[in-house]
């Protein structure tokens, strides 16, 4: 069987996120399968580098699936972004080593969330940005952002259940920048816990409208109480926007 | 009466053009219309400086509305954005003398084409640009864009039913730039006939694949005949970026 690596865009807007799942037709994992099980003429299946949550967007979510056929990557490629809804693409595909993994193989991650601070509507990037028009100070964030990068427990910071998998991750950096009304939050990592990076930045942006000090991070890290930490903010402003190998 | 006026942002993908219409309430001027005069609980009509057909976008739309009212123009301005749909914003507002007309009072307008040169999709423009995989000869398009710019008699390239109205037109320049796998043609002049843009457009990209010379501009514009210019390009690529007063 070959093995193909494929690099998907999508907007998350419509979706229940990635994975398939028995009570709902409308995943990305689910339209993938259905439409490369439809091709291939057997069941095929697919796997990301990770799941992303409803309403989440990716850029270059990674994946990869076993399939027989006489196509060429680039062929294949075509076919797929034929039948695929139009909020869902195929940008990048080669054929890989039988034994690749796109999730056991990641070796980091990039996610980047939009925050637009300001209440001037962005009407083409409505669906992309996550609009707090309160005024932030963004070097109050990047001193918090300091303190949570390295390998830590993110246990705060997770909304899944107690478990004995470990949730310590490495987060290698958290970049803050300001580009026109918008700040964009670019972290990247080893790996990302369930929720993670909106509980993050829920927390960032206390401390940039001033509710919490960039102090606190560390007693955060530490005690590892989910309720200490800031919410959940909207997905929308979130993105996936490249897994490393 | 006070007057207002402002800039628009709006995605025409839903709408069937700026200009109200008897058949439709989905018009973009329609929209604001009954909006403005549920606000001011009196009739208010807006002018824009132009129409903009079915499906095009504007990142800098101008109209004015006279209103008697008491809020500030900030205020106005959030009370308008809290009752538009997600798909129209004021992004400005100002309080302008009585006399100051978005259309009359214009002096020139600049809009942009966006054509994604690619088999590749681009998940989160793709309501923006209008697919065109086909190479391309920039330099060629560029030779074009030379002979039509200036001051001529623009008949060939208007849908416009023949009338006595003059069709001459001042075309200040047409710049056309690569970025990335899009093609960006930007046009500005001081008017612009009905289809106008959309049939320069159809005409260049004739050029740019090769199946006309940059040369044949010149008697194009000579003989004012629709039907030897190019075709209606799709309405989704075109946005009205600025109008200048």
């Amino acid at each position: 069987m070959r093995n193909f690596k494929i690099i998907l865009q999508y907007e998350g807007t419509r979706y229940q996120g990635w994975q398939k799942q028995e009570s709902t037709q409308n995943t990305i994992q689910g339209k993938l399968e259905r439409l490369l099980t439809r091709l291939a003429g057997a069941p095929v299946e697919i796997q990301a580098s990770g799941r992303t949550d409803a309403g989440v967007h990716a850029y270059g979510q990674t994946a990869n699936f076993h399939m027989d056929t006489k196509l060429s990557p680039q062929e294949l490629m075509e076919r797929i972004n034929e039948y695929l809804p139009e909020d869902i693409g195929v940008i990048a595909i080669e054929e890989v080593p039988e034994r690749f993994h796109s999730r056991l193989n990641a070796k980091g991650k990039t996610y980047r969330y939009r925050v637009l601070n300001s209440s001037v509507p962005h009407i083409f990037d409505r669906r992309y940005v996550y609009v707090c028009p309160e005024k932030l100070d963004v070097d109050a964030m990047k001193q918090a952002a300091a303190r949570l990068c390295g390998t830590h427990d993110f246990k705060a910071f997770t909304s899944a259940k107690r478990s004995r998998k470990s949730t310590v991750r490495s987060l290698d950096s958290i970049d803050i920048e300001r580009t026109g009304d918008e700040i964009w939050f670019t972290f990247s990592g080893n790996g990302f816990l369930f929720h993670m990076v909106r509980i993050l930045m829920g927390t960032l942006l206390e401390v940039g409208s001033g509710k919490r000090r960039a102090e606190e991070m560390t007693a955060l890290l530490e005690n590892g109480k989910r309720e200490e930490a800031g919410p959940l903010v909207p997905a929308c402003g979130l993105a996936l926007m490249e897994v490393r190998y």
